[in-house]
């Protein structure tokens, strides 16, 4: 007779994220085909035949975490320029090393680095925008990892894409070439922002997006001064001069959202957009806190980012839930807001709303994909463990991770890549880091 | 011919902290009688001989970081109670944990999980205020760490002291007993704070301090409402309560000030006091943002600190630095403010200055004690590496910690702890939270 269940987790506290956040604290968690297919604690009944079983230890099971923002391939620009104005980290950095040094291979090494990365701290999903994004593609193809993926639209010279008047045609043919091609990777529109795509531009992304089905990502609100740099001038703010130009519906993700004016919040929930919520990378840049707290209450779905590892300088989801929790604690003065239950949604089934994929991923519930992690807790910094929601959001790291499954396939075990090899791509990181260290200087 | 040398560390990146920050990008560092004996880059001269050779694998080394504030055997409720309003969480939680759990036996408990928890997250030396603080002396000295370590003396019953009228007698025995008992802890007194402090307990334990020759440390202007609790009322300031009676000198460590007035920067500067500033406490609690950018530009020595695990909930002062750069940055709008050296230095020898410890640690020069951390780099999270400090700071954690030395003796072996036994405290502190857990409910 074979086995009932391809894997078992056992021997873990089970944090479900689901509609009562559920936990068991002895529980386990069966897959087949890729899904799961039990969630129980271990008392229900005898230990079911699988073909592989995991022993967590008396870790923590949780789901994957979902990164709702990032720019991977960036990985190669880490710590490249920090501490400067925006302007000039942008204009003398960013940008001529981006204009330089991105193009597919070299996206493909950064992409890779960032999916090891994210891996190895316990990220299963992410929603990147960049150029270049079929390298993009083929490089999470080959790691196994979920995504959401987006070529980026703006209306300057953009790495690959060095006439702006090919940038629709070009995001449009990535979304059709991606569409179905993976069962793992989703594709998507990326526009860049309003103050850099014309009303044009923005209308025919989001018409593109909408016409193929799929999520129009744009960063929005980011700056206090965004809004004096648009054609509407500063009495209108960016939000509204998105909607205006009907990019706002419930395909659309806004990155960022820190500076929201009077109604922009019931803008955003009448039109059921989604927000992406990076706030490392905001404060890294000094760009603001976002309103996040009014957003939740206002029911508006609120995923977690990291944003690029230029503005960050890491891609690890639980610094960003720590970090997310107690800003809005201090922002408020006001230790209730934001609890860790809370932010471990926007990180997990939050986010996964907030990209489109909460029927599939985001909790730990039948039928819903195996994007699972395994917390190592016999650690110091981890002990004793009251709460473990608790020690998931205000103790934890991405190094206590010590295994992860996508779409039922173990990708990390026991703190190694199973399906990349992480020195190589470490090795051609840094091969190419030293051309662009030269570059600089 | 005897070895040059007891140790050599080499093969890394040699951040030394010095006053011209001087970076040695294949660098080395030589260790004799438990002091720093060579500082150089390889290429200076031929590798001299040694006892031990330390491979640092092209990874970075660094000074061992200072933790200026802790309460390490509050590592016990580590997440027993979060997001709660502060009045709830002292009254209903913190205090009753303490007033029946806390004792010699498991302050021991407490403290050497919080040891185990610091030294594998790179903090060397930690400056201490709780009670039963000679259990966290027996603790500290059997871990060899190094510690400044205060007795609290506080106007209530306190765990080890029921009548207050003890306090300050019990303080001066303990700092009497320790001093120079061993090289690696110096002892001070520690008051609680200036409302739950009467003011002639405040300045009798400053004059036990300073007959002592030890450092006074004290919580001070943590929270906006707190002047209001003061025998002055509102219209003084804590600090300027504190200089009337003459508790503000360069032997005082202010922690938190966070709510300053108009005047207490330039009154600090002038009493040449020091200030431990805690970003993530001050957060969670929702206490508010410390004025640590004007404090710097006064010049006042501040350190980092991460307070006790009840409120952070953890001592990793890697995930503390990145805090607090970018907790300035966003609060100031200004991404150059904080920059990734500035808080360096608060976590070395900024930290060490404000607990008066800079001559001999904060480091890494010759002739100072061998308090020495080196960091794994091979990581994806690491990669690449233009600038080694923008690393330590925006990308490390305490979990990229391979090795650490406290003078001289490796006390961290490739994320092993040689001093104790790491799972048999953690352990302890198991058993021990069960009892804890029951209580609560």
């Amino acid at each position: 007779m074979p086995p009932e269940f391809d894997t078992l987790i056992e021997n873990g506290i089970v944090i479900t994220v689901n509609r009562t956040f559920d936990v068991l604290e002895s529980g386990r968690v069966c897959i087949q085909n890729g899904r799961i297919a039990c969630v129980e604690a271990a008392a229900d009944r005898p230990r079911p035949a699988a073909a592989e079983v995991i022993d967590a230890d008396g870790g923590i099971i949780m789901p994957g975490l979902v990164n709702t923002h990032t720019h991977a391939a960036m990985t190669l620009f880490r710590g490249l320029a920090d501490d400067l104005p925006l302007d000039i980290w942008l204009r003398e950095h960013v940008f001529p090393a981006e204009g330089r040094f991105i193009n597919a291979a070299n996206v493909e090494i950064g992409t890779t680095l960032a999916c090891a990365e994210m891996l190895l701290a316990g990220t299963t999903t992410f929603c990147d925008g960049y150029f270049y994004e079929d390298a993009v593609a083929q490089a999470v193809d080959r790691v196994k990892m979920r995504a959401v993926l987006g070529q980026g639209v703006i209306d300057m010279p953009a790495p690959g894409v060095p006439d702006p008047a090919e940038n629709i045609r070009r995001a449009e043919a990535f979304v059709q070439k991606w569409r179905g091609a993976s069962p793992l990777i989703s594709s998507a529109v990326f526009c860049h922002s309003p103050y850099t795509c014309s009303p044009h531009t923005l209308a025919a992304a989001k018409e593109a997006a909408h016409q193929n089905g799929v999520l129009f990502q744009i960063h929005a609100a980011e700056t206090r001064r965004e809004a004096r740099r648009l054609p509407t001038g500063p009495g209108v703010s960016p939000l509204r001069f998105l909607d205006d130009l009907g990019v706002m519906d419930d395909r659309t993700l806004l990155v960022h959202a820190v500076w929201l004016e009077e109604g922009d919040i019931d803008l955003i929930r009448r039109r059921a957009a989604a927000v992406s919520h990076n706030p490392e990378s905001n404060m890294k840049l000094a760009a603001g806190v976002a309103p996040v707290n009014r957003l939740l209450t206002a029911g508006v779905p609120v995923g977690l980012g990291t944003d690029g590892c230029a503005s960050n300088n890491d891609l690890d989801l639980f610094k960003e839930m720590d970090t997310a929790a107690k800003l809005h604690k201090v922002t408020h003065l006001d230790p209730t807001v934001m609890d860790a239950a809370t932010v471990l949604k926007m990180a997990t089934i939050d986010g996964a709303r907030a990209i489109g994929l909460s029927p599939f991923i985001g909790s730990i519930e039948v039928g819903k994909e195996a994007d699972i992690v395994v917390l190592k807790s016999r650690q110091p910094h981890l002990t004793p463990m009251y709460h473990p929601v608790s020690q998931i959001v205000y103790a934890a790291g991405g190094g206590d991770v010590r295994d992860v499954m996508i779409a039922g396939r173990v990708v990390v075990r026991n703190r190694r890549l199973t399906t990349i090899d992480g020195r190589d791509v470490m090795q051609r990181a840094r091969d190419l880091s030293r051309t662009i260290r030269t570059f600089k200087k």
